[in-house]
Parts: C-alpha cells; structure tokens; sequence
C-alpha cells in the first residue's frame, strides 16, 4: 500500500537528513538547506520533528562564518539508531556499537583460540548488546553469498549457512558481509575512497579475498576468492585441490607472518628474500590483471598483510599488471594502500547496517 | 513530488500487469489475478482502462479449461509502445522495430563495407522509425560503458561515445549495450536461461567478449573483454599491444571464419585441427576460470562462433575450467549453448529498451 503523499514524502526527507548527517557530521541549518536541495522551512520543520523523536540535537558549535558568530549546529543523538557490527578473524573477534553519525559507543576485542567456534563467541561478546540494536552486521574472511560463507581459506569452512547460525546464537538477525567487502565499504564511506565509483579492495589474511562495491554499495557476487585466481596452471598444490593459485604460488599461510622478516631483510640487501617478493609481486599483479578485465575496477587497495606486500613490491606489481590488462582499464586505475587500516571491515561492517537502515527509512 | 496514491498504485499496477503480458504473452484475466496478486475487480479495472487506452485489447481464444468453452484472453497491443533495437558487427548491421508483447513490426539487414560507418548507416536502416519508438537500444561488440565504447576489437573503436554519435544521426536518444551482455538478456526474457541468476553470455565474433546479466538485468560493468584475459604470460603478441591473451591464443580472428573446416576436419581424422581445437578449449576454459572465480556466475552460455567450438571441445574446455575454478564456484555452474541463437543480441536489445519503459512506468 502507497502512503499518503505528504507522508511518504516527509519520510524521505527524514532519511536523507539523517543520513546527511550520519555521512558528513554536525551542519548548521543554512548548510543541510543546500545539501539537500530543500526549503529552509522544510529543514527546520524536519529538524524540530527529528529533536522531538530524539534523533537529533541542536548544539551551539565553534563560528563557521566570517562575522564569527557561534552558530547553531545540527547534530546526531548517536543512542537513537545503533548498529552492532563484529568482525570475526580465525583468532580474534572484534565488536562495536556504532551509533548514528558513527560514534563508536562500545566496543570490545577477544582472542580466539583454536577450536573455538567464532559464531558462539559472538554471542558472548555482544552480551545482549546487539538485541538492541537496529541492525548486526557481521564481516568475515571467505567467499560470501546471501548469508551463507560458502568458502573460507581462513575460516576452513565451505557452505556454513552463518546468518542463520548467528541467529540460533544471538537471537537476532545478521547480515553477513565478507571482510575485504566491509572494508571496501568502510574506505568509501570513513575513509578517503570515496571518488572510486568502482572500489576493489584486496584483503591478505590467512588467505587472500576481494571485495568490489559500486558507489559504496556491496553488490550480489562482489565477493571474490581473490586467493584461488589460477596464476600458474600445473603449479603448487593448493590446499583448495587446484593447482598454481595465487594463495599457493604466494605461500600466503606463511607469508602472513613473515611479510615483515622478508621486507627487512631484502632491505638490508638478502637477494633471496628480494626476489621472494618480487616474484610474489609479480604474481598478485597478474591475478588481478584477470580480476580487472572481469570487473573494471577504478580503484585498488591493498589492505591486511597485502598492504606491507604491495609497499615493498608496488613495482613488479605495476608491471606485471600492465601485462595483463587492457590499457584502457589501465588508464583510469589508482592503486592505493587504505587509510583505516585494520579498522576499516568493522567501520564498513557498521556502515553496511546504516546503509540498511537508511533504505528501510524510504 | 511523489503523486497522490490510488494514482501511483493504479501506475504501478498497470506497468505489473504490461509487463506480465509482454513476457508471458495472453492470458486470461483468472490467470492474471493469480500472478499479480491483485484482486479480480482491481484487474478487472486495470484492463477496461488499458484498453481504453490502446495497450490491450480482449480477445476470444482456444480453450484453456477443461470445460471446453472459448476463454476470453487478454493480450499486448503491440503498437501501442515500441522499442527499436539495432545490433552492430563490422561487416553487418540489423534492425527491429518490437511491439508490446514482442512481436516483430519491422525488420531489416544491411551489409557493411570496409570503411562504413555502422554509426551513420543506423540513421539509415531506421529511417525515422526509430524516433517513433518509445526507446532505442544499439548492440555492439566491444567493452562498453555508459554510452561509450571503451575498446572494440571488431569494430576497432577505443572510448568512441556512441551514445552521442547516434543521437547526433538519428535525432534520438539511445542506450548502446555490448553485444554479448544483449544476448544474456535475450536468452533470459526470451530464450530458456531464466532460471540463471547470474548469467555469463560469451559471445565469439571478430573478438571474444563477455556479458553478465543478474537476474535479466544488465550491470555496471558487466560487459567484460573476454579475449584480453591472458592465458599465457609472455606468449602470442595480441593486437591490443598485450601477449597471450585468450584472442591471440586462439587466433580468434582467423578462427571465426575456420572453425566449421576445423571441425569437419578434425571429425575426418586431421590430428592437427583436434590438437588445435582441443588447445583453443583449454585456453578458453582457463581464461572462464579466472572470469568466474571473479564474478561467480552460475550459468555459462557459449553464443556466436563459440557455441561451434564449445561443442567440438566441451570436455578441454570443462577439465581446464576444472583446473583454475573453485569447487564450490563449479558445482552449481552450468555450461550450455543459447538457444536463440543469432538472434539473441538483436532480441535482446529490444527487452533491454522494454526494461527501461517498463521502470520509467512505474
């Protein structure tokens, strides 16, 4: 059924006011007036319709305008709207509960051991906490589709239906996004990736994933086993069963927790462990040569144990890249290491619930 | 400004139920109840109305029923909104003005010399019917997106604005889509693919593209440049300035016109065309893995002169494919050639125009 007009229509406003709000922080009036193309009656009949319901709050901040007035700012009560987002790691789990304009209001960090089921951890470590919330989003390592983690090198698991697990477990619902999609997610909407229109974000854990969003967007199938792209046909055997992909060739399992080691020692002069990683360099270029032609990325980056790869190595990467790649894929490509670091799944994991919310909104 | 709402319902219903009828064909207002969910006064209403309007018309048709009497059925107008789609090759240009319901109006086929510009010859072949139509869709081999054509081997073309070329010839505004993706989206609407939620359509003509379509539709940066993944490091110098793409590998531009000899050939016992067919299959089957491991589609449809080459050499295709593709990717993909066959991209184009009526309807 069609609300009345003037309803729907206001509940728009609603939603494209909070979620100005949300993206870009506490504005004056004057300033969410421009923004969103609307009358400043409009505005100020939403604000004081969003303070009554408690999502916002009119504060006096630090002058903007040249007279040096104080002027008002119109900002997020971050307790109105939370989400609850966790990032699971084969030996770590991180919570947060992120309020609205991205306040990080709680969060908390656990070790996992081996043996450990992350999904019951979750439980735990959200405490209840994310029965309140609007929305839970969880990131993990893997190959995800509509709930469902359908391979994971880190994880070892293949076909765990994990939202409906997760919902046994906590007694809520869960979307389930892979980390190097929530991180992608996190660089466009926190960080500064925001140009990209099309953001591929290479993730290097205990295996190696990819996420591709479009405009900030996850999309159905942007989650890529970046890890098991074919770079040598008849090499390595991988634990997969196939043979040559880039996780074998790059010895990724062990690589994680020498990346370091190597880029010392090819810096102090090591031949063996320069041409490790130049070989490794190589290597990851033209797997993503194959990804790049399949997807038409404007934007690469290089995040997890990638990131210290690809800093060492940006070179070899690069050229190998432009062998394998179109040059008009090529032209328009910025490789790029992100600026949240290790915080960027959670950040995009939350931010992936806002999204969700925002919609639900309209 | 969001319309009253019996209005707006009354708009959405009518586009549910034109679309229902042009891609189902007539049916009876029961079984028009049944699919729209709607009640059989609404529908009773929204069929007075669109006849009166000019979209439908009632008509008595052959028993459905096991009672036997004539049934009355509801069918498209198809003039009363129509799509013209053109599909471009180098050597050939075709042309169909479709009706509501899919009927073919007109049609027509010109030969296309060297040095012809396909873009001024659409102007031609339309001859004005183009600007009667309620939408305009050109198919064309070729990397395309947003209007432009980044990069065509068959056409030669790189970053060319068709969009704009044709509007500037025609007087007319036209979505250009990529001849490959256009036949996914025929195969689906009109062939038999539409169980595939993610459908890959390979299309071989002077070059070897790729369209994915996600459930019928067409996506940002699903049209995909087959021939340029790279199959073999170092190997064949390609046309493109890269070596061993999949098209240099496979001497795609030869084979398109050989591949019937090659096969009679290697059916007589030639040991040579086999050996040269069974290594076009392995290439084509490694260069799929990567396409799949990076966009996970779960049905795989070999069209132009691919479809030949598939059939002589499914099983170095499928064993290579097996080699460099995740089991988890390949157990849920099907291999399989399109039924509509050379008529798959130029149908296509036209539900691609129908698509886009159909949502600024609503």
């Amino acid at each position: 059924m069609a609300l009345p007009p003037a309803v729907e229509l206001r509940r728009r406003n609603r939603a494209a006011l909070l979620e100005q709000l949300h993206r870009h922080g506490p504005q004056t009036r004057a300033a969410l007036t421009e923004a969103l193309e609307l009358n400043r009656s409009t505005i100020g009949a939403l604000a004081t319709d969003l303070a009554e319901s408690g999502h916002l709050q009119e504060t006096t901040g630090q002058s903007t305008g040249s007279a040096g007035r104080p002027s008002t700012l119109v900002a997020c009560v971050p307790q109105s709207i939370t989400v609850a987002a966790v990032e699971i790691r084969a030996d770590r789990l991180r919570f947060a509960l992120v309020g609205l304009g991205g306040e990080v209001l709680e969060r908390s960090e656990t070790a996992l051991e081996d043996g450990d089921d992350p999904v019951s951890a979750v439980a735990v470590i959200t405490g209840g906490k994310a029965g309140d919330a609007v929305d839970a989003v969880a990131a993990m390592p893997g190959l995800v589709d509509e709930g469902t983690v359908a391979h994971s090198t880190e994880l070892g698991w293949v076909d765990r239906d994990v939202a409906a697990d997760l919902e046994a477990a906590t007694g809520r619902e869960w979307q389930v996004v892979d980390t190097a999609t929530a991180a992608a997610v996190g660089e466009w909407s926190r960080g500064d990736a925001h140009e990209a229109r099309k953001l591929l974000y290479l993730h290097g854990g205990r295996g190696l994933t990819a996420g591709l969003v479009i405009e900030g967007r996850s999309q159905r199938g942007g989650s890529i086993q970046l890890g098991h792209i074919v770079v040598e046909p008849g090499g390595r055997e991988c634990a997969c069963g196939l043979r040559g992909c880039l996780e074998a060739e790059m010895e990724a399992f062990v690589f994680a927790e020498d990346i370091e080691n190597a880029t010392l020692a090819a810096g102090m002069g090591d031949a063996a462990a320069r041409d490790r990683l130049r070989r490794s360099g190589e290597d990851l270029g033209r797997a993503l040569g194959a990804v790049v032609t399949a997807t038409g990325p404007d934007e690469i980056l290089f995040g997890g144990w990638l990131r210290e790869l690809y800093l060492s190595t940006a070179a070899p990467v690069r050229s190998a890249l432009a062998e394998t790649t179109l040059p008009h894929l090529r032209s328009k490509l910025r490789l790029r290491t992100p600026v949240l670091g290790d915080e960027g799944a959670l950040m995009g994991a939350a931010e992936t619930g806002f999204a969700a919310v925002f919609d639900r909104m309209r």
